[in-house]
């Protein structure tokens, strides 16, 4: 598993403590997640320097990554808005070592948009599907295809949707068999579960 | 719209006083609503003589029903569970004169049986999509339709599906443009929207 | 259904790089919701010249509006409050080349405004009600016409009344027969559903 | 304030032993609430036939009733279901010594029935509004009479409405203003409510 | 019933409008509410100045307060922090003409506090309770009075107590009987729950 | 700790195989919790006789209790309604040697009854305060006495009070200091959190 | 996948006509879930006699199980209570020709009595996580080993944990990193998700 | 029970007139909780002065702490973002005259790092579990040790965490026996807890 460190409720303080710490141990790669924009700026800038920092999905890696590894992971997203959170999960799979492809923007109200990748997502060994508001790509996703699928409700949308808990339910009563799902907003906890998956994978071969 | 009788909390005292004054009224169609089994076989044999019983749907008819009226409706369920509800929308549009059709079983989990369907489904002027647990058909339907889409969330499964709140959800947070929801189970409600847009629809004719 | 772009999680990076695709398909016009004055104003200034902007209802029109097409919807609100998402369902019906009527400030507490004001909305096919807090205006709406109701609850209010949920479930519970609910302050959605109506109504004549 | 037993929780033991106490103390009047007909047949006969039981609201009077006092009160009902809620009102005001005037059936679907009655109600000096579902009668009412509005929520309906939560929260939401409101199925509460105000108006006189 | 303006979620441009329009009705006084203080400093300096306005509980008055009346009413408050509700109680109470007595910090974990007040709350006709928490304040009032208890919850606390809705319920679940009670943060409301009973009170006389 | 059996889920099968198993471990009292009488009239004849059950608590011992042990518990609850919930920390405290003492009926809404008891009930070590609907209780014991308060929320009550979580809410949202709280009903659990505090008691004597 | 069907809401009727249609597809193994003892009591006997029936788990096997085929997958439970879960998971397993390993009460109030399991649950590819309550398991597991954690809350305990949604919400919120989650009580979706890696798993090697 | 103030809501001007008031009763220490920083900084600096304040538990003294008294009480907290919550109980006991141990980062995702330091908390006569998420920190020391477990949930996490709900129901329905629960983030309240106990304790030797 990632040595994560999760950055939300931390102020720029604790970070450069932490980052202080963590420089000399120069053989780990660690991973950061929830590292808002904000936060990343107030960071000391010579510690900001050693981080690999993507904006979108608000993670940084320090040391690098991990040495590369098999598996065939595709993250698939429903909509653009979906998208910070299956970046955390391919952000997360890279630091990992593997080599996920991202599909995006492939929500079901558009199915024909969807019935166009399947075939692609089919060459893959793990699906994670990202979806935020009725959740429909996981269910539709889990009845095209027979691999894992790891499902990341998304706190996208307003009204009822809001803060994602629609979505989570939607996907934990989906109608298709052996769905599984995450927290919502959890594409790194996503891209854990499918290593855990690698990890029986690549042992077994 | 149709003069219908909530039946569920009445005792079969109430229905009995119910049945005695509106046996009268001849010439009034009247539909009863909610009527399960052990309510029905409770009431007055020479009143329950005087009904149009379905069980199924917890449906029954008095004093027949509405001249018939042209209304191209297809009533479209996920799976066998949700069909008590699918029947109540058939049978109040068939009640207040509409024949509709009824679609069964084609889930999204089994997108294929859907899409199958797809063409017989687009020959009708408004679709009522009734769905549980992850209720994703709604979506689907009006991704791929243009016509009015009636989604009704049914209570249908366990855990977070139990009470059909996820299902309700899930529709109102549809990712489709324009899918209008009922209450829960609310077949009759579905059918009686679904009557108001033919009023203006045969008004315009 | 109308080419639209929910705006609302989008920062003004993403909204420029769109801007500038979408520019060249001059024969489409788009939508943009939810795209609130902040992010309006953090366009970039030249592709912000080519919106016409509406703030209350935070839409935007890219290459006009569709052609005229017939449809007499009206759009009935509460209260002042409640403005923004009417105005939000107006501006997608305008969009879709409609011209609805705005009625507003008819909430069921001062009864007597609403009634002086329900021979007019009966001249209309289809009335899309907004309200928030106790939403009882779509009820006595839905009991008083025969036409389509489209209930809309709003997000306006306090205490029990914060975000809409209780609107919301008042209108699914409405004792007047058929009417049909969206989602918490979609009244782009409740356009869509009149759109979808409309679709069946003109192809019918 | 009355002495009341709320029996729903009791056995036919507790109930028994309890009677057989207060039977000795002739010249309390007491009032039962909650008990249903199973309970009140478990109860042994010499204890019962000293009850004045009325089933349909589940209370009943031992040592009859408070000797009489002035007070005008409209119990007012949306519909049949809401009678035995509303029934315990009356009940209960009625063990008090008040004689109120029970309204039926005129919740806002059917709204010309409502304005029909209203001059009636306005008649009285409190008024205790019973409904479920959308419960808009509390809020119609409220717009229409400046005399103190006692809202009671009812359990009555299914899906959203189901346990009476929407009703409750349509009615402390209400648009109109200074409208009072009690716990869910409490026709008992507002009866105490009114019996409060009409402590301070009896002393006034 | 007072003619009140909510403020909550209109901007400094409609508030100038609106007041530009009441401006010239100056027989008739409005009362201004859920209006904060940056609000009110947004507001056009000569609109202002027309104004009283009260920052603690986001009141004002335009066109003064209506004349005096009679009604002894006693707005009592568990902690400092339900003051600002308090307050709207008593704002709207002078607006109505009535002069209330305010009772502070007579929480319950300080019963001794609160029992020392007891004789002079029993003094007045109708007690307003205000509390958030366990709001326990309500239960006591009402248990030790016999006078109109109108319970209003706070949104005073954290956890569990966020938002108020342990305080609402815990109000309606009274062990008192006969409480009534407000949606959370309503004191306006209660105000004119009171006036309600005034005007019935008022005529008696 | 207590060696507990929970039975609530176990049929009699299970019941007779465990009581089997377990008589023959003599020198081990056993304490079985949520026993109810169709479940203890259901187990093997020459098996029940073996127990020590009481009714109220749905409480049985195997093997006699724990020996005596020194322990000044208070067991005081809000009304009859709460006195199964009472009983069951009562047997439990029993079961380990305590000898509590039960206070009933003291709850707040008739204050004065609390007030007399309270000289009684500070002469204790820890009080356990059991009660349902707006749990007052808790919150006005906290506030009078010093020594640990243990809170347990009944499901006692309707409507809002339904399933105890607004009890439960009441009590962590008490506006007294320190007062600890259990899961709904769970007498249990309050008795074995008083039996740690008496470890840690009697081991400092 | 598994050709599975859900019995939870079929009348008798619905599955002996079923059954009937079933029978003949004899090439066809067939499970059936949520088939409780009263209703397979209910079914024709002829058609019962075709069944091979555990009634801990609520499962049934038409036509035998499919054909054996490799893969190691520990079930671990919490209690004795989740053994109904569990058992599903097993009986679907072994439907699929997998032969689980079944590893009960081992939940983590007894925290000894799980570690010394650990090394036999290491020897497992996938691992299984009944629990309900807290829930704890899950985590502690996750923890400690690097294979797929599957985890299924259980609707076990009464007052918060009732209905299983505590459970479902810490497994989700577990802070052991990539813990998979079913619905609540859903053992058959846990062995469908375990059937999809074991599909993978075995296509690999 | 220490006299303290609540700053949660209390503006800089309410805050600056209690400590005016407050700076002249020198002999009694008094206890600030949740003042966060930018309300802190807000206070007259002559007034702030004379506060000992801690950033990270948003706690200050003024006029120091109270005296010595015995009282062996571990707080306990399984993340560093569980900090906050943890100072508080540190701090609250502190000013209580109690000297604390602070064990950080124990949760039961790295087991070994809590087992490590078991035999440490055993030394302890109270033990105060912090933990936001699935919070099984409480669960797993309530299985381990007999001493008090007072548990605090925190509103650590994102998804279903939010808020910490997740974490109060999980400490609720805690598989260990007599795990006993305070609202969530309420570090005060579980020091208050213990003082409670150490009352009895101190009282007793």
């Amino acid at each position: 598993m990632p040595e994560a460190v999760l950055c939300e409720s931390k102020d720029h303080e604790s970070l450069d403590r932490l980052l202080d710490e963590l420089r000399t141990k120069a053989d780990v790669p660690f991973l950061f997640t929830r590292l808002y924009r904000p936060q990343f700026e107030a960071i000391r800038p010579d510690l900001a320097a050693l981080l690999d920092y993507d904006e979108v999905s608000g993670t940084a890696y320090l040391h690098g990554v991990r040495s590369k590894r098999p598996g065939r992971v595709a993250v698939v997203c429903a909509g653009t808005s979906d998208l910070p959170v299956a970046r955390e999960a391919v952000r997360t799979l890279t630091f990992m070592g593997i080599a996920p492809t991202l599909i995006c923007d492939v929500g079901v109200a558009g199915l024909h948009r969807l019935l166009e990748r399947i075939d692609e997502i089919r060459r893959h060994d793990i699906v994670i599907a990202v979806a935020g508001m009725d959740a429909a790509l996981a269910s539709v996703l889990g009845g095209i295809t027979g691999c894992p699928i790891i499902a990341v409700p998304t706190s996208v949308g307003y009204g009822v949707a809001t803060g994602g808990q629609t979505a989570l339910n939607a996907m934990l009563a989906s109608c298709a068999q052996g769905v599984l799902v995450t927290n919502i907003d959890n594409g790194f906890g996503a891209a854990c579960g499918a290593v855990r998956m690698l990890n029986v994978l690549n042992r077994s071969k």
